[in-house]
């Protein structure tokens, strides 16, 4: 698709790396949106969609600030910027431990790979088990961007099944539903999904592949024991 | 093994509630002790000797304070107490949220049965790959309660070398071994064992049966995919 690709202006001091931009298909008629495919789930399940900007878009990182635990969420794009830059910026990565530094360096990615995260999460929630209907327009969209919504969507880890309705049982701030990465140091829509959060907890930092082939050692040794 | 059991006194204000006890052969020479199976390696590996310790009498807890995480670590029987008696110790149960008590109450156990896990913990520990040497007396005294030393330890979830120097390999304060339980609801000497750090996450709160289970459907799942 082509987008519109105009600026949207915002207040945010970071808006001088990389402005957003409308995602509006070209010569669209109206307001530009940064997050059009979002419009629905915005008004009807707002955490649903504030979670995929969020999980598309910010790193992720502790909910307090500690020079242990790295800075909190922060956009992915600025994560790419180098360490003299990123000081500009009040991040001082100098004064973190080596491990957290290449952990949240990880993190960082494009702006434009961000938003098709968001777009693909999107296309993937929709095919949950119990979600909320879609205008024809944002169906469209979707279905351009990534085929079909014509599959059940499920743990991209357990290949279970993922209600929609697990977005809500959060206990304690956590939420059941993860958005999970194939492959835990890429973050673009071929390599994203949404899985339970046990499944995401157990596979850590492995890649899928990885963590099939560590499981069914576990099974082997388990069953010759 | 027929104890000493004297009373050995403590300035810990829980000693009202249960007494620290001898747990050298009745009849013994010299100084009563409460963890006499752990003195070589409280002179060679007091990293190790107080994890055990501490794993076998604690809850484990959040390294803060917070109500929502619950209280720090605490003596696991004195988490035995009900909530009024609690309360004189300082620690408001009806101020905690409820799962944060169920979880916190199910790690109670009584004095004795720490004992145990605190000796079949070390009796492990000797059967890991690198162990140290032990002397004869803690030999004769760890085989009494558990049997020989002739086995190599494993991992108890994943069935994989378990080598004794990943106790020290500890990244950010957590270490690479973790005692673990088969259940994790039931802290006695069958049911505790040493795991590596990534497989207990991996288990969560899953019994070890419910676990392999658990990865046997992921892996029945992934094979048709």
């Amino acid at each position: 698709m082509k987008y519109c690709g105009k600026s949207i202006p915002s207040r945010s001091k970071y808006d001088k790396i990389q402005p957003r931009k409308c995602h509006l298909p070209e010569n669209h008629k109206g307001k530009c949106e940064e997050f059009p495919f979002l419009k629905d789930l915005t008004k009807s399940h707002k955490r649903v969609s504030d979670k995929i900007k969020r999980d598309s878009t910010m790193t992720t990182g502790a909910a307090w600030k500690s020079d242990d635990a790295g800075p909190n969420r922060i956009l992915r794009w600025v994560m790419l910027l180098n360490d003299e830059e990123l000081l500009k910026y009040g991040i001082d990565i100098s004064a973190l431990k080596p491990q957290v530094v290449s952990k949240i360096k990880e993190k960082g990615a494009d702006y434009d790979s961000c938003i098709q995260v968001a777009i693909k999460l999107t296309w993937l929630a929709y095919q949950m088990p119990g979600a909320p209907d879609c205008s024809q327009a944002i169906k469209e969209y979707l279905i351009e961007h990534f085929g079909e919504l014509k599959n059940e969507t499920v743990c991209s880890i357990c290949l279970d099944n993922l209600p929609f309705d697990l977005f809500h049982s959060a206990q304690r701030g956590k939420a059941n539903i993860e958005t999970c990465h194939l492959n835990p140091r890429i973050h673009n829509s071929e390599n994203v999904g949404f899985a339970h959060r046990e499944c995401n907890i157990a596979q850590g930092n492995k890649t899928l592949e990885e963590f099939y082939e560590w499981i069914a050692g576990i099974l082997d040794r388990a069953n010759k024991s």
